[in-house]
């Protein structure tokens, strides 16, 4: 997602969670580390495998540990530190001083088994979430003390809070729920059969980029770009061309650099294969729901948060920016996590 | 469309507009026929160009002529009569002792411009309602009673009555505005993208099939997929198979077996070059807006309402069928129609 938008929103922060005097903003900036590592995993579709697992930490050794997990396309590198300089795909929100205040707060993340495109074989978010557990597990850490995801990562913390209960604090969910909405599953399998079509062409790239185009569509909304894109189709070359297709030519050429068609397919997939029974979640969980949003509609996450065994806070938002809004809408999702995480304020290892 | 889903409707049909004492239904069938000729047409983007146009007429040549059009990938033979047995698109509403009766109304239909993929240049829905007036100039028909629009049919019924005010008595507009939304139409650019991609060597039918699913999402909607395709996803060979694919995978056949790829590319293109200004509509309107038409959302509707230019009914719906509830809801569908058309009754020319 395009840091552009972050600057106005930027300077209306430095606000954190725990208050400008819990700690001296100008001391020494919270560490910072990557790891690498293989581990053999019993992956659900595919048997035990050697896998190679990355991870980044960010913030005090000793303070609480939060997972942040992203969409399918963010990987480990949540926010940007001292260390590792780069944009983070959440500066928004974590950092130092952000809501998830990584002076107060050890940040957790890691890359989506899968992503690097050298596992040719269907996921699950069973297997990012054991995943997870086998970078804990490395780590010697017992148990995170919350676990915040949005889309996928929220499916992937849904995975986690079901398979390793013991090992988690409290979950937050935005934008994502205990099934894909049989829907945005058809709107998936487009996608993939868009990249299928590309490879028979040996045009692997093009069908990448207009998978990511077609994906674009459900992240955002039709308000969106009724406002954005109201200038309307002009002819170009005797071939229409519609408001939107300089942006979605952007995204698309932008994503097929990135990423492999392997990754694409197989990350997208596991979306797919993603089922956790309500009733599984026996930890605190804390939900976001954004009217409009085809891909976590409303109504599937009422009816994780009915079904879930343990307490559960419901946040529902309208926003402009449907899918996407865990990324754009900065406010309400302040608010939302800050409420889920305040109780860590006062657990140990909160430095003084 | 399927006329599977007619059936069930059938059996408690019958009732015509003008009720079933107005004619003897044992009496001769309607006549019909159907045209097919040559004109020179000024394409807005094309200039001069010869064409073959073709229609059919269904009812008596004394009846008030009603136009009906229907969908992008819907033709000219309308519905099932005596002298064309094969099913229509719209037999549901249209025949003998349906909501349009053919036994007391004439109805006019024709092939898009362009539907028969010998038009490779940009097409709009000025060409199709100027297709229109020469069909009506062919027929020696100075002006048409009414023109029942759905979808692509709505818009050229816009354009219609922009350009050709003089020859409409009404207009009923189903689910279709004055402008193609920005979203839809990014939707329709990836359908585009699609059929491109698959002529880059030769999986032309591929392109044009996947394009066609990728369509079907935008015609239905979520509530119906969450209600027909809730049992989710499979392992197939290694790959996710969602639940609706098997669906999807055969309406995109179907579709790619009797369409070109020119015929969409130009026809889904003429959608993106649509726009009328709504106050150049001067006929008396009557228009249809489905709550979750992403393709013709009641916003744009309710704007063409409020800007048109003569009385205006406005009809809001609530259909788990989307863009294609014009198609599937018969009950509210027949009762807008119904009372749009209710002056004909007494019109000259209706056969006592």
């Amino acid at each position: 997602m395009s840091l552009q938008t972050l600057t106005p929103f930027a300077e209306s922060l430095g606000a954190s969670l725990f208050g400008d005097d819990a700690a001296d903003p100008r001391g020494a900036p919270p560490p910072a580390e990557r790891l690498e590592f293989d581990a053999t995993l019993a992956l659900r579709h595919g048997g035990a495998h050697r896998c190679t697992l990355r991870a980044e930490l960010v913030g005090p050794a000793d303070a609480p540990l939060v997972v942040v997990l992203g969409g399918i396309s963010a990987d480990r590198h949540v926010c940007a530190s001292d260390a590792f300089r780069a944009p983070g795909w959440w500066d928004l929100q974590v950092g130092e001083g952000r809501t998830i205040d990584t002076r107060r707060l050890r940040v957790l993340s890691f890359d989506w088994l899968g992503a690097d495109g050298t596992l040719d074989l269907p996921l699950d978010t069973a297997d990012q979430a054991d995943t997870l557990a086998a970078v804990l597990d490395r780590l010697g850490i017992a148990r995170a003390d919350a676990l915040v995801g949005c889309s996928y990562g929220a499916m992937v913390g849904l995975q986690f809070a079901a398979r390793h209960a013991a090992r988690l604090g409290c979950l937050v969910a935005l934008s994502g729920a205990h099934r894909p909405h049989p829907y945005a599953s058809a709107w998936r399998a487009i996608q993939r059969k868009i990249v299928a079509l590309g490879q028979l062409q040996c045009a692997e790239d093009q069908g990448l980029a207009l998978a990511r185009q077609l994906a674009m569509l459900s992240y955002r909304s039709p308000e969106e770009f009724a406002e954005r894109f109201a200038a309307g189709t002009v002819l170009d070359g005797g071939a229409a061309r519609v408001g939107a297709e300089d942006y979605l030519d952007a995204c698309g050429a932008r994503y097929a650099q990135k990423w492999s068609a392997t990754a694409f397919l197989r990350l997208s997939e596991s979306i797919d294969l993603h089922r956790v029974e309500p009733a599984a979640i026996r930890v605190p969980l804390s939900v976001l729901a954004v009217e409009g949003d085809v891909l976590a509609p409303p109504e599937d996450i009422y009816t994780l948060a009915e079904g879930c065994a343990a307490d559960c806070r419901v946040r529902v938002l309208r926003s402009r920016y449907g899918h996407d809004a865990f990324l754009k809408e900065y406010a309400p999702v302040a608010r939302l996590i800050g409420d889920a995480l305040e109780h860590l304020r006062d657990e140990e290892g909160v430095p003084a």
